[in-house]
């Protein structure tokens, strides 16, 4: 018996490779791709190398960083080859750009690890750390700022371009070594590393919060951060990208650094990652000073910076500057296709769910917020057929869930994974995630679900033989007239044995009548 | 920009759809398939139309209840229509294999519904349950037995292969018309309904339990007693295939059923469904009868059963009889081939994980069971990249828990699933599953999951560069000596990282090396 029912995704077969080989850590990431169509992260390696480790006064890479950097480096490559990486795009940055034996170092990296390192300037590590959070979360305005191993950049953002930036050597291994001597820190340390801080960042004037503006940041500090406040409020979601923290889970975490030795703060802090049980407080004072600086009471957490950057730059090379047009349209379209949807029955759900939602608004109020919402639920609300048809719903909403949506918050994630769970049956359920959501919550999603539970029935037997709908408000019971080019007859008596959520919702019967 | 990734699977684009007209509920399924190699359920639709309902003395379908049943059909003729089915098998069973105005009632389905009926034997009736069950559960010697609104059939399975069959008209309406006329039903209608039981099948000599002998029951009384019993059970999985019921369980339904009248049954016996609400006691009777006169102790829950039988009978027309040569190996492959697993690497990290679980016999002492297990996680570990990337190994765990695996008992598809969620890191954690599993699993899932993530890091380049293993047992740490074509530096690398698990599950110290 054969049984080989696909052959794999051909369509993403291209691999490139991005390496960063930062002041802390290096990183590998490969992404298989199609040009402007799609892509997934399929590998990702990470290695605290700690390069700039002991840079003294002569402003030289110490001997024993450059051998744990090489043999990361080589064996990175020895991974690209094995996997079929097409491209290699090997960047370094602030430890690598000062060094005084740079060129020393690239040419042994070219030797023993087969890799042609390109140093970033200052401008260009803020540049590609703009362009992995413009392409991966909503940013319009604001600004990006990115803590690593030896630099902080900050990146100005004006209506999704890149604006003016900023780079000091302001990183939290540099920073480490020069001011915490002492475990726990002793105040003496505490004041030079605020002051040092501070000075640091005097000549940076345009860095300030204001209507629309939004501060984000990059940065094994700030994930770990998140990660640290997420199991603090015991947080649903298992996710640092797009995560709000606020100024005063900052500032209860840096009590905690500052109070706490390195060796007790892995108990103090749940969550806080081993390698950076040393550097973390150094990249806390730098945030905490970025938002007092700025005048922000918040920050949103972006898991995608410079690599995503190259990446991207690479992927949407017909675009300039290399965003997204619709970033959200495009991520909901390629999940959708990831799990071989079925397109023109998904269209007719989203058709009828629009025109139910507009006939409908005298009663809901709703915007193009939730129309935008009810839209992407439609496209997606079958994808969980592919685990199993039994309980489809449930899978689709743990596969929205899951996914790795561009653009999307926390919030709409949510929003979006219980709406395609409602589009079959059952009532709306929040779950654990009610933390997440508003209080109207429960009844948007009552509303917009059953719509779409309504429409998906109108579309039972997956042939668009509905037209056109008409929502007749006058009628007691609310009466949808369907307009079908063929026999309806299946889908408006399913239609009818469906209302019930609609009911609920809108706390009047409704009854779908063919016209 | 243009983001049609795929085309969506055209290799399960044939169509055919079974209809099952029933004495009690009528049901469609229409299953996407390509023949000999994989196939999905697409659609499924069920009505309440209770065909034998008021059937008198003269043997005659009523109107009210033809009507009903001419009108479901018309319904899923056109949805077999509209999803463009090719082939549509419809049946029909005992109502009307007894119904003096058959002939009639043939006619009009055809003129009416277009549907043309075969209407099965009882032989028929109890062979095509008899398909849907050995196909779908493991089932070698024992007995299968499918009570239906009309009628009992039952099957006796020798090695896979039919044997004997029985069939009476003591079917859930039929019975529950003829003696259920009492709410809550008093003692003599009771015992007359016990008493029919026991005369109808009074001739059935050869439903005896033995060594190697299993007891599967088919149809909607069965599944509704599953899913009562776990709810009383907080039973952490949502299916009833393959669920054990004891007789005990069935016992205390009973006694609750008994004791309840109609109305107070829903309240009282959670899970019930309510469209059976009154037909379950007749149902139940005669399961405990059978569990009595066999002299079983508790009986297997089939969710394939009639439907299912007569589409393996075509799926698997190659075979005679049509049976899957081996079912899990198929539904396995199949699993991984639905999520594009990459099949190089997923052979590579099985015969890998097969070389240690053999060379480590010695220490685990695990056998044949435990092999078999281990090799189809090695193959689909993976599976979860296909969500996301990032915790892939928890998205391998949940499409495994959620696919319609097939021959596998619960406990097997929990230890599946737990084990692909091993594969990269993390320690065994039963979850809410431990009421599934045996007191000594935690540690069977750290040996064979600590096999399987060593054997995954001795592939992390996905380049399958391990050629083979030898396991030095008299060195400590204990020693895997890694014979390799090629550079294997990152997989011994990181196999060496990654020996937590090895080291907890066999309390020794492991290494990793380049032979």
């Amino acid at each position: 018996m054969k049984i080989k029912c696909k052959e794999g995704n051909k369509l993403m077969k291209n691999r490139i490779a991005v390496i960063d080989l930062g002041s802390n850590t290096t990183r590998l990431i490969i992404m298989g791709y199609k040009s402007q169509h799609c892509f997934k992260l399929i590998h990702e390696v990470r290695e605290t190398v700690r390069l700039a480790e002991g840079i003294g006064a002569d402003g030289k890479l110490r001997p024993q960083p450059i051998y744990r950097a090489i043999e990361a480096l080589k064996m990175f490559n020895a991974l690209c080859k094995a996997t079929g990486v097409e491209q290699v795009v090997a960047v370094a940055t602030s430890a690598l750009r000062e060094a005084t034996n740079q060129a020393e170092f690239l040419a042994d990296v070219k030797r023993e690890a087969g890799l042609t390192l390109r140093v970033l300037s200052a401008k260009e590590e803020a540049y590609y750390g703009y362009l992995g959070v413009v392409n991966s979360l909503l940013l319009n305005d604001g600004f990006v700022f990115d803590i690593g191993g030896g630099s902080t950049e900050i990146a100005e953002v004006q209506r999704r371009f890149f604006g003016r930036y900023f780079s000091r050597q302001a990183g939290v291994v540099r920073f480490t070594e020069q001011f915490v001597n002492s475990d726990p820190i002793n105040k003496r340390d505490l004041r030079a590393l605020e002051q040092a801080t501070s000075e640091i960042f005097a000549d940076l004037k345009w860095l300030c919060n204001g209507p629309g503006q939004m501060l984000v940041g990059i940065g094994g500090t700030v994930r770990n951060l998140a990660r640290i406040d997420q199991k603090r409020q015991k947080y649903p979601l298992d996710r640092s990208h797009n995560y709000i923290l606020s100024q005063e889970a900052v500032e209860i975490i840096f009590d905690l650094l500052v109070s706490n030795s390195s060796q007790r703060r892995k108990a103090a802090l749940p969550g806080l990652k081993a390698d950076r049980v040393d550097v973390i407080l150094a990249g806390t004072v730098i945030i905490r000073h970025l938002l007092k600086k700025g005048g922000f009471t918040e920050l949103v957490v972006a898991g995608q910076g410079l690599r995503e950057g190259l990446f991207y730059e690479h992927f949407l090379n017909e675009y300039n500057p290399p965003l997204f047009p619709d970033m959200r349209a495009f991520s909901v379209q390629s999940l959708a296709e990831v799990y071989e949807y079925e397109a023109a029955h998904a269209q007719k759900v989203r058709e009828l769910s629009l025109s139910l939602f507009d006939q409908l608004q005298p009663l809901h109020g709703y915007g193009a917020w939730e129309r935008e919402l009810l839209a992407y639920a439609a496209l997606l609300h079958d994808i969980g057929m592919q685990v199993n048809y039994y309980d489809h719903h449930k899978h689709s909403a743990y596969l929205v869930m899951n996914a790795a949506l561009q653009g999307f918050s926390h919030r709409e994630v949510v929003i979006l994974a219980l709406l395609v769970r409602l589009h079959r049956k059952g009532d709306v359920d929040l779950g654990e995630y009610g933390v997440l959501l508003q209080p109207d919550e429960a009844q948007r999603l009552a509303k917009l679900g059953s719509i779409l539970r309504i429409s998906e029935y109108l579309e039972r037997s997956k042939s668009q033989v509905v037209q056109k709908l008409q929502v007749d408000l006058d009628k007691d019971p609310f009466q949808i007239r369907v307009f079908a080019q063929g026999d309806a007859m299946i889908e408006v008596w399913d239609a009818n044995r469906n209302t019930n959520l609609l009911k609920k919702a809108f706390g009047r019967e409704f009854e779908a009548v063919l016209a």
